[in-house]
């Protein structure tokens, strides 16, 4: 069994209710309005929450139970140790209150990460702290909301690949488009084609510490992408690459008093 | 003209005066006795401190200027925005006060490398601050003091290897042990034999953003490694190879409204 | 001076007088036709032969002087050892007639290459013997002719990219599409998007041996790309940049009887 | 159940009978002496064959079954079409006889492995025709027999090193050093310290086509490496990470002359 913890940032959901919490003053009215309308929209969608659609995707595989869903709202964001000691794989969605996590929970995540835990980050995660804490990138990109997108499958023994065709379709996703600002990725799984003329590396691999991590671009929270079911596996094939090969409980750096080789010169 | 700034700690060399202040306290007196006796044998080595030794093996190269030298004492570290402005390569040797150096000024540095700067990381550099925020790993490793080292060139035509014999010899050097906590490299450019019966992944490159990135292994503060020719050169090659490609303003996600392909639909 | 070799089948330019030649029998009747057809097509756009055309755009940089033609009609294909000698970067375009390269002078081209010799393949070049040979792989890929295709940088620091927007537009280009099988490119420097509805890795780097390799998929022979300023200066890029470092001789496994440790032993 | 094809050369066993007929004339009168010794030595230290030892190791997996021993006395070298239809796996040990292996059966393997089989290289396959036409470079090294050899794990979450410690002893086994002419590897899973001096990329893997490979550098005729718990293990590892994840029937290049976009167009 492999014991997923979902993060959803849980903020838009909500935004008729807390957009005046957290985009207050007159500068932000246009926002907190357009935000307002978009909560409705969201709900509708996903019949509730966006860690709804992803916990229902998820357990559709019997070896994947999500054990805790977290959010933004919950103390330490829902991410204790006692949480993320009892997480295989985090699974990431963000968007619009990055710099409401605080460096300390984003440390913490980056730290279990590099000891071995599995971190999927999803669409608009690209530049959330935990993302950006283990890639060094800026991870910006161009984007454009209600395009059309095909996903290529450009790596297709990879196990992220196993079961999906050679290409899919998503009537409506945003777009985002290169330049990715991202280091090399381990393997490039998959580029996303958009009518608008662009183009993606929307599914990449990294590996960090003894952690392994997934970009998957699709998910923009108005569109209904995680209800492909291309998509939805995708999702679930990378869970179960992402579990851990193994976990450490400390990184550092001891000093080899003794050579390897002085048993040998005695 | 290659414009490099050089960051050095300056901790160690200043110890018999500066060691009450950075390590205060009982339970550090026995690292302060250490620190006071190294610092003398440092300045010796060095006839005088680090940034020393490194501008001077810089400059051999009438390419490269080393228009500043940077320490951890000076405000900002010595790292303004003015300063980095005028840099196309920084050059960080640190070791012991990585702690020190303010979360500002490494996210600073961090910012000029995916905006464009080159970044050499010497030897003791693997857990500073620059380091762990454009690498996302921890940087840790096994290490121990006063071993025999050959630095096998594994990337014959990596231009930082170029006048690199196949192989060469460092009489006395730390020994930097895997498994070493770092991203794949974009390129391994060297990988050293220690006598005690490690290896090491001694020279690595990765590309940040618009930036280039090399770390390089040799360089323990009291030995000679900075005056091995091949040492030198292979310093004076990575700084020419970081060299900016291009330097931009900011790292934005822009909207791109207007698709490349509208003008064609209309 | 980068002393260049463009190697160009040179078959489709002459299928006017060489079809028969070349594709005997009843069974080719169509596609000799055709080709008959097509060779006056290619000579218009090209103002002669697709050599003239690479010679062209590559001696517009000083630096670059094209020493050499080679065709598959000449001796050797062209290709004797002393053209080789005397070659930094071998450019080769190919379409029609792969199997009609000997393998002793593929087998060759790839001696070179591992021996330091750069190597550029354009377009239909991905099924030619030298660049299987050298990768490994099939090079298969899907395609159509007649798209339009926008080609995107996804490298913007990589020396070939230099002065390239970050896309630019052929309006008649043949798709090339995903899934392209090609090994982990060391630098994926353009991926090119298809108004059809394809994505393809459309630059790719290799180094194999002392030798460099550039993919560039543009360049379908009734096509106007070779006459795009961003093609042509990617062409004159790549020559640049796969410039040998060094080469060497021969490529032996040498018997190291004598251990570099053993003169510590004694 | 994975099915493996060990495919062992089988010559150096046999060169008590057999040296006469594969090295003919004076000027092989030295070599034929050599060999003939060595043939008895290597029977020993393997109970037989190298293969019997090869099928030993793997079998102690449960999930893997050795279907076929196939060696180049063998018609087709044992590999025809049946049996690599019904092999996973192919483990490749050879030596001396490299140039025996007709290039019809090696570009048949090579097939086969783009189509999806999996492809174990051991110690002296490096220069083998299979692994030569896979990765296209020399596979050029410099070598000494009988040295002390220590394995570092470079990769320890790789499904190569699982159950493998931070580094192993082979008390004799050939030295293999640097520089190694292969293509970067996807994973450097081991790095090899030797106490003559000498490091090596001893653990490599590739993706080519729909297959996977692995070269692994112990494995000396004459030496008891394969008899070492962790040589054993991470041949078995290697097996299980190379099965294929897909086969595929033949490398094609469709025209895909209805574009996806097509249908929408309409």
């Amino acid at each position: 069994m492999i014991r997923v913890t979902v993060w959803n940032e849980f903020v838009q959901e909500q935004m008729d209710v807390k957009a005046g919490e957290l985009f207050p003053g007159e500068e932000n009215a246009q926002a907190r309005q357009w935000m307002t309308e978009r909560a409705k929209e969201i709900r509708e969608v996903h019949h509730g929450a966006i860690h709804d659609t992803l916990k229902a995707l998820l357990e559709e595989d019997e070896e994947i139970q999500v054990c805790h869903i977290a959010t933004l709202e919950m103390e330490e964001c829902g991410l204790t140790k006692d949480v993320l000691d009892d997480t295989d794989v985090l699974v990431w969605w963000a968007h619009i209150a990055h710099d409401k996590v605080p460096d300390e929970i984003a440390e913490r995540v980056r730290d279990y990460v590099l000891r071995g835990m599995g971190f999927i980050a999803l669409h608009s995660a690209h530049p959330s702290k935990p993302m950006q804490k283990l890639l060094g990138t800026s991870g910006t990109l161009q984007w454009r909301e209600g395009d059309f997108c095909r996903v290529w499958n450009t790596c297709p023994t990879h196990p992220i690949a196993q079961g999906i065709p050679a290409s899919f379709e998503l009537d409506e996703e945003e777009m985002y488009g290169e330049f990715f600002d991202i280091p090399k990725p381990d393997d490039l799984v998959f580029i996303s084609w958009y009518r608008g003329g662009e183009v993606f590396r929307s599914g990449c691999t990294w590996t960090r510490g003894y952690g392994k991590m997934f970009y998957f671009q699709p998910g923009h929270e108005t569109n209904r992408s995680y209800f492909n079911e291309n998509v939805r596996k995708i999702i679930r094939n990378a869970v179960k690459w992402a579990k851990p090969a193994m976990r450490v409980n400390e990184l550092v750096c001891p000093n080899a008093a003794e050579s390897p080789e002085s048993k040998y010169q005695k």
